[in-house]
């Protein structure tokens, strides 16, 4: 009834059901064509986006709330499925590969920076947008694929959370350059320790307290509820994190690692999954959206762009080597890591509002991330090859016809 | 990312998180004294809502947008799982019902506005509000006991659409008498026509093109996509209701009809089911937030607000006996058009806001609305008993532990 600021009503459902009915069509197309449902679901939110379509802006607050839920239940389903052991066994494999991809892609952007004769300042920010992976993009990639449980992607999740909370302390640092304040080791050293301080502390207390919790909710009554209330416990946690100076998906993917051991996993994931069928896609469709395809037509932007392209994809796939005691294949670990998306899309729209980086910068920065984003999927459904038959195996195949159980 | 006008983005998942943990919390509660969960959703909001602990406001445009969209999915979900035929089958029965139960309360609601010594408008305005039924209260709770499809369920959501339809026309009518428009037999005649050969067109045109759609749909992939796609038909036929001067609602529940005869109704229905037990708690909490318990303190309120709930209640319970024909419950029929509703909050907001109604009326008419919706659910609850054992019945029942196909 209230109505929305900007939009009207009508015209926010219209919208949202263009975004549903276009990101599941193109979505599928994508799977017809072999490729992940999620790379139509962003060449979606770019036909819809205002740079085509024009029928979706993507800094409207009503699409911002509903894609900040579709990451934060996206998130919270990859913490579902993620076997905290499992990924704590990788911890040194994914930690040398989130370290050496975050240093190389940051030093290899400076020096392309440098080469472009940039100043100090934009070129660190252009170094700091290299090292983000998207974590929600290649968890999406490995879940369409059925790969989730593969060693390698197990290496490539814990890089890549690793990599959203080095990236968060990068972000804090370079935002506080940006503003001109002063940057100490203190500072830094604070940072981090709260960032990955938070995800210990969380996993302490909320191991004990969360399968009597939702032991106790399945006792009182109706399964329904369970996934309803364990999205209460992700959006909590969420805005915990936030509040910490950590973020908002690093809350989610914590509050799935808790609810991966209680006895009413079945449940919640069953709820939590639908939901993601409606919320997962209106997110990738506002990173879609957020791509301005006309700015590419500047031949100074390209080059730079280019430049860009290169080491943002050399850097992350060196860093897929870097374990060499790995057994896996390093390849898939590196490719794994090369989508920037919403996380590069951050840097460089802070970059922009501060005025570090200008029109030509910003653009050049957003092909980079528009690029890592949309090759990694085909490039990893090539090295991965078909699904693998699984029963029971989440949503996202493309057998026709099958209701799910 | 974008920030919320007015609320952060953190401060609105936290309220979020709220109403979904208190609706899901009280709603349980509720049922394990054995009354319908919409019952405890209801209170919840009030809790919630300015009046006692202040965590939500009604009037947030973002809650909107979410209430909005629970109240289309929930009615998109009784049109599933509603027989078009059983329904116009009923209609003779159905009409009576809400012709007699919109004249009725309506001259009684005139009545006690006369009896008081109110002017002519207000009165009339008092009367209107009186007319609408929340078809949305009744359908939960008929779905929460399991009881839609009974005979008597079938009459009352019949003429609790039919009565949607029909308080539209009045609103529109009354919204011009406030303005101090004309209002001819020609225009009320045309806005009739509009809400009613709406309906009509949609089932007409929907019938030959939504089940080949939805075959199609199937046949290029992923049943997963099935429940998005028909929200988003669900979203598109809402606006094109409300762009014909009809109502959201109306079009989500011709939407749901259309839904109800494919082969892949199945699909939808497990998806739109999941969906709806995020978003519907959240129309509930919202209309129960719109409640201010604390004007009740005034006397006069009082007085003019007891005599309203006394024609509410009878003006209706009367209209159950008004088709002396039907074979089934008068009774339940009639009480299960008691509750007011959003509907009728929506009546007294106008009136308030075109100045007609002063606070002191605007509250009386306001705990008509809380008393009529919130006596309903336990008073049906009571005449049809406990709900019956059906074997894959929808979410809602009791049974603790036992996991859903």
């Amino acid at each position: 009834m209230a109505p929305e600021a900007g939009a009207s009503l009508p015209q926010i459902l219209l919208t949202l059901a263009a975004i549903l009915a276009g990101a599941k069509l193109v979505g599928e197309l994508a799977e017809r064509v072999g490729q992940p449902a999620v790379l139509g679901e962003l060449l979606a939110g770019v036909l819809l986006g205002p740079s085509i379509l024009g029928l979706v802006h993507p800094d409207a607050p009503w699409l911002g709330l509903l894609a900040e839920l579709g990451v934060i239940v996206l998130l919270f389903e990859i913490g579902l499925e993620t076997d905290l052991k499992r990924l704590l066994g990788s911890g040194g494999t994914a930690a040398t590969v989130a370290l050496v991809g975050v240093a190389l892609p940051f030093l290899m952007g400076f020096g392309v920076g440098e080469a472009f004769g940039l100043p100090r300042l934009p070129s660190i920010v252009v170094g700091a947008a290299l090292t983000a992976t998207s974590v929600g993009i290649t968890a999406r990639v490995l879940s369409d694929l059925g790969r989730l449980q593969d060693a390698e992607s197990q290496v490539v999740l814990g890089a890549a959370v690793l990599d959203d909370i080095v990236g968060l302390v990068i972000l804090t640092i370079v935002s506080r350059m940006v503003a001109g304040g002063e940057v100490t080791l203190a500072s830094v050293g604070t940072t981090t320790a709260i960032a990955f301080g938070f995800v210990a502390a969380a996993l302490l207390v909320g191991r004990v307290v969360v399968p009597p919790l939702f032991g106790l909710l399945a006792r009182l009554g109706n399964p329904a509820s369970l996934a309803p209330m364990a999205l209460a416990l992700a959006l909590l946690v969420s805005v915990l994190a936030a509040q910490v100076g950590s973020a908002l998906i690093i809350g989610a993917f914590t509050a799935g690692l808790l609810c991966a051991p209680t006895a009413q996993r079945h449940d919640i994931e069953q709820g939590v999954t639908r939901l993601g069928h409606f919320f997962v896609p209106i997110f990738f469709v506002s990173v879609g959206a957020a791509v301005d395809v006309r700015t590419f037509a500047n031949p100074a932007v390209l080059g730079i762009g280019v430049a860009l392209v290169a080491v943002a994809v050399v850097g992350k796939v060196l860093a897929g080597f870097a374990p060499v005691w790995f057994k896996g294949r390093k390849l898939v670990v590196g490719v794994g890591m090369v989508p920037r998306g919403e996380v590069g899309l951050i840097f460089a729209q802070t970059g922009l509002a501060s005025g570090v980086l200008d029109a030509g910068l910003f653009s050049a920065v957003t092909l980079m991330v528009i690029v890592s984003t949309f090759l990694a999927p085909p490039a990893l459904k090539a090295l991965l090859g078909p699904r693998p038959g699984r029963p029971g195996a989440e949503a996202g195949g493309s057998a026709s016809l099958v209701s799910e159980a």
